[in-house]
């Protein structure tokens, strides 16, 4: 058998055998990419199984995620971290080939993917990152940073919108070492896209300003190779590679239908498409000889080695950039960080102002920017609305290719994943922003973070019916609690500029998560507090206003905190027992002991009246069945912010009336 | 002056003053606009001012929704009901001139509009229903659906992912009578686009398969009246009309600038602006003689009085078919609806059988639509699993465009809003489906069907992490709780055949607005009822299994319905006094009134367990601070169903001993 064949033989053995053990999963995109993951990962591939953390590795994003037999069968005979039994326990409880492929559980699996199209975007702001870290650091002689990412993508990825908006960027930004792979097998789940998928995909692609290598057959290696080849060669363009493959090649039942797409071959057809390929050996038993050809391991430490020997010649050059990078890398803070976030709460909380939440954010940056050159910024379309721009921001334009803030345009969700990118990569901090109302558009790929344990931070704007004017369309309602519901997710919503010092403080110290900094629009008082409610922010809630013995608890966040103060002031003038509870981060309010969470939020005190412009269905897990929420029920509206405040309730007026009448309830 | 320009500055003058006097909205683009919406709406456009809802009128979606006046400025020219002085409240609250338009809220917006991309897919979606029913009521000599559907869009629109989506599909499904302008001006919030947005967009478009007219001066009418009769004159396919504009058309200082885009012109600039145009009238003062010239009510009678007498010798021609047209026209369901719902309803009741939700749920559709002609299916490329594509299903193919059922391909987002346009037409009830996770890429378009009031049904399987194997990314955990916190949204979540059927009846007969199924992928026992708790079930939520005045309620939700009732069983056979509170629609029971909520969850009962394979969270909207939630806390992982089951606490083992916890309390 030839040489290619054998080794592609491998893959399809094993997605077969893994998918028919479990009894579930997806062979026919395995099957029928293993010609192009061959020449891909043997021939061209530069990577070190033994250590999957090389920074200067290629990257491989399997955006059709659902095919994830195939890169667990390429990790697998190239030598990573992965063993027979692994592979074995595909889809199985705690296993490390879980159904589809999830970064943190397998080594060398470089990003989550399965929701369609997100792998391509992810694809891009590695692509990026790379770019960016070679403008930054390589110097004559030390090409720190020159590695391709490789996407392999399906019918589902180019249909899905996500694929616009990325492609789009990435041809604009000439992300040249972006080379994707089409599996053009002109199949998906619901049979032949004829019917309903007849772009002109390398027209349009071309339209992007990409690189486009047509009529590739996907199971000739010469074929594949020569194009990846072409590809490389490239110097402005990323690449689409169009491979023409048949899904589930080597069925001879079902090879070219939909039938492969998703479930097991059956015993039977498992059987006959092995014969069909002359794969002998039996299941899970790759010969030694095979597995010898596919083991990537000597050539990767080679190739890390020369690395390493450049990069330590690197350090005696430039140490300081040496250092530099290290410490980017290892995603450390500078020595000062904590100090320069002190004095920023310190000098915030002596000030009069009342900035806008938007623009306290914006403070922030300005101070600490400076220090931290890790952050990478951006926004879609609304830097001057957002205030995610700073001082020393400089946009990144196609010529140059060269800033720390990225003009991502109208273009959320690939915003997100780009971000995703971004942060998977290493050597920066993802941040950017929005109007809060269109994290919609981007949910998926913020949920992504959350799984992933990325630190990527969004500025989300214009958080309430404080909108004003744009109306209905541009109120968030429901949106910050659907990111609060998000796992792993920290949701921040800040009610001065002190608190938003803090939420930025977290953000950026938080190495396992995302976080969501929801922002007003319109001017916010700042509140008194002394050194130690300062100090509770952190916590995530703290009593901002106290009284011995509380007969009821107001909690607020935001905007609304100062509604929760002046009714309390009010009310404790009167002789009433009333305490003010900020929560500007629910999630980390959880997160602290229960002593903790009793002091702030005593069991015994039922009579709690919350506030936000929000939902308030939310806010139930504070107010009891006894409490009542002063929220949103409904869609917000188009007129002056101020008007819709009183509109909806949002007065002390109408914060006293219902807290009188919990108290006399 | 020439009379073109003098009815465009009739809109740029009303623009300019009402922005002026809101101190906020967006000039820029009315500005720029002005000229290709006078030659659309005067010179082009068959509508009828006195009847907005007149069928066959051509459809106008400003996909650019930011431009809202230059609609108001259109509808109040064209003699719509909308005054002078609705138009001085622009932005004000409570005006029939919102900040974005808003469908229901102005005679002759046909969508709201704002978020960008969704007022093409929208169009989309008329557009379909358009050839849809031209195909199924026009006859030979009677063209009863004959008109035009044009959009209006900018670069923002452009560039979202919902704009691929939806011009993929308007591609392939052939909508020649689809006429998208864009107003390409260059310029969007952040400045000129050239660093953001360097696509060949006719390339692109042309690779969807559009007829592309470009380089037309969108301020020239002879150039502009030419390419719209270009446009209407192609057969089979949509066509995009490439208009070169200057934003903020007529500002001596601003004209081409982002600076015109969001905020007023300022009074010095208006006035200049105004000057140069060569307005000389007072604000909101349009001359009685340019008025009578825009007025559109004389043309406008007329074209709907001959579509009126080509209708009724329709119906005497075919009064079967007039007949089916207006019941559809007029969303009333069959007259025969509530008994075959009742039937399916009691015939299910005896059945043993044990099918999934997602089963259940076609079984609903097998047996009702072929009564429902209306009903317009789909799925994002799952229809085999998620059960939308009934036994009479026939997809509708590009090359026959005749049928009753979608394929989407994989692109969520754009499904949502063209259902939404779907259900602004009329005649039509859309459905479709997808995996419950991925409502989070078309969350904005759910959303809008919610806002503007719309009969979507949205049939959404694999609702937790029942899905099994496919693992976390595909395993749904906040999203049923995120959908139900949209404002007017029905969100349900059956736990059997029978509350599957009622959830169809309920999600058909709503008029007001979307409904979403979270339906499973695995098999549910059936539940005993009697024919009070079978009718209950209408409410939203009712007593499943009761005692006499109960020390504990558990209340579940689909797949965790049944193990509340074997836990319950147990304890009640221990002697204790459980109640089973099934919640199938939570929305639909806080509507009821307060006695009846008060039966089933009366407030003194504290001791309340509810199970959710979902979001915790939510439900202690419930369980109030004393009671407990068996819920997800983290996101899912890959096995098979049954073992995450148990993992995650869902065993009636564990609700004993959660339930047996707060018994002992």
């Amino acid at each position: 058998m030839p040489y290619h064949k054998e080794l592609a033989n491998a893959i399809r053995a094993l997605a077969i055998d893994a998918i028919e053990q479990s009894k579930s999963g997806h062979p026919g995109a395995p099957l029928g990419m293993a010609d192009m993951a061959t020449v891909l990962w043997h021939d061209v591939l530069v990577h070190n199984p033994k250590n999957p953390h090389w920074i200067n590795r290629d990257r491989f994003v399997l955006s059709n995620g659902h095919a994830s037999m195939l890169i667990y069968a390429l990790l697998y005979l190239s030598g990573y971290d992965l063993t027979i039994d692994d592979i074995k326990n595909f889809r199985q409880f705690g296993s490390k080939t879980p159904g589809h492929p999830e970064f943190g559980l397998t080594p060398g699996v470089e990003t989550t993917t399965g929701p369609l199209g997100q792998g391509l975007a992810t694809a891009v702001g590695m692509a990026l990152a790379e770019k960016l870290l070679a403008k930054e650091f390589n110097r004559p002689g030390f090409d720190l940073f020159n590695h391709n990412t490789y996407v392999f993508l399906g019918d589902g990825c180019l249909m899905e919108g996500i694929s616009h908006e990325a492609a789009s960027l990435a041809g604009t930004w000439g992300l040249n070492k972006l080379i994707a792979l089409w599996d053009d097998n002109g199949i998906s789940i619901e049979g032949n896209v004829k019917d309903w998928f007849t772009d002109n995909t390398p027209e349009r692609f071309r339209a992007y300003g990409w690189n486009v290598i047509e009529n590739v057959d996907g199971h000739d290696s010469t074929d594949i190779r020569k194009a990846i080849s072409q590809a490389t060669k490239n110097t402005n363009k990323p690449t689409l590679i169009c491979c023409k493959t048949t899904i589930g090649y080597g069925s001879p039942n079902k090879a070219g239908t939909a039938a492969t797409h998703g479930s097991p071959l059956g015993k039977d057809e498992a059987l006959a498409t092995k014969k069909q390929l002359g794969i002998e050996y039996p299941p899970f038993e790759i010969p030694a000889k095979i597995l010898e050809k596919w083991n990537a391991a000597e050539k990767g430490a080679t190739a890390e080695h020369d690395w390493n020997a450049r990069f330590k010649a690197y350090t005696q050059e430039f140490p300081e950039l040496a250092k530099e990078l290290t410490r980017r890398l290892k995603a450390q803070l500078p020595d000062d960080f904590s100090n320069m976030m002190q004095n920023l709460i310190e000098q915030n909380a002596k000030s009069s102002d009342k900035p806008a939440t938007r623009v306290a954010s914006l403070n922030v940056l300005n101070a600490i920017a400076p220090k931290l050159p890790e952050l990478l910024g951006g926004s879609a379309d609304l830097s001057g609305s957002v205030g995610t721009c700073w001082k020393g921001s400089v946009t990144i334009k196609p010529e140059t290719m060269s800033g720390n803030y990225l003009a991502y345009g109208v273009r959320e969700f690939a915003m997100g994943a780009i971000m995703n990118g971004l942060a998977l990569y290493g050597g920066f901090i993802p941040y950017a922003g929005t109007f809060l109302i269109f994290s919609d558009y981007a949910k998926n790929a913020i949920r992504l973070s959350a799984l992933m344990k990325q630190r990527v931070i969004w500025v989300l704007t214009h958080d309430s019916i404080g909108v004003g004017e744009d109306g209905p369309t541009h109120q968030p309602i429901e949106q910050v609690a659907s990111l609060r519901l998000i796992p792993n997710m920290q949701v921040w919503r800040p009610c001065d500029a002190v608190e938003t010092v803090v939420a930025w403080k977290k953000s950026l110290e938080r190495l396992n998560g995302p976080s969501c900094l929801a922002l007003t629009r319109q001017g916010l008082e700042p509140m008194p507090r002394n050194s130690e409610q300062t100090k509770n922010i952190e916590k995530g809630a703290y009593i901002l206003l106290d009284c011995s013995d509380p007969e009821l608890i107001i909690i607020a966040s935001g905007s609304e905190v100062n509604l929760a103060v002046q009714a309390a002031q009010n009310l404790n003038a009167e002789g009433r027992k009333v305490r003010v509870v900020s929560m500007p981060c629910a999630e980390l309010f959880e997160a602290q002991p229960q002593n903790y969470k009793e002091s702030v939020l005593p069991l015994k005190t039922r009579k709690r009246l919350a506030i936000e412009a929000a939902s308030a269905d939310w806010w139930t897990k504070y107010t009891g069945l006894d409490g009542k929420v002063i929220g949103m029920h409904s869609f917000g509206e188009s007129a002056p912010a101020d008007k819709l405040f009183k509109h909806f309730g949002f007065t002390v007026e109408n914060v006293l009336k219902e807290a009188k009448a919990l108290l006399n309830k």
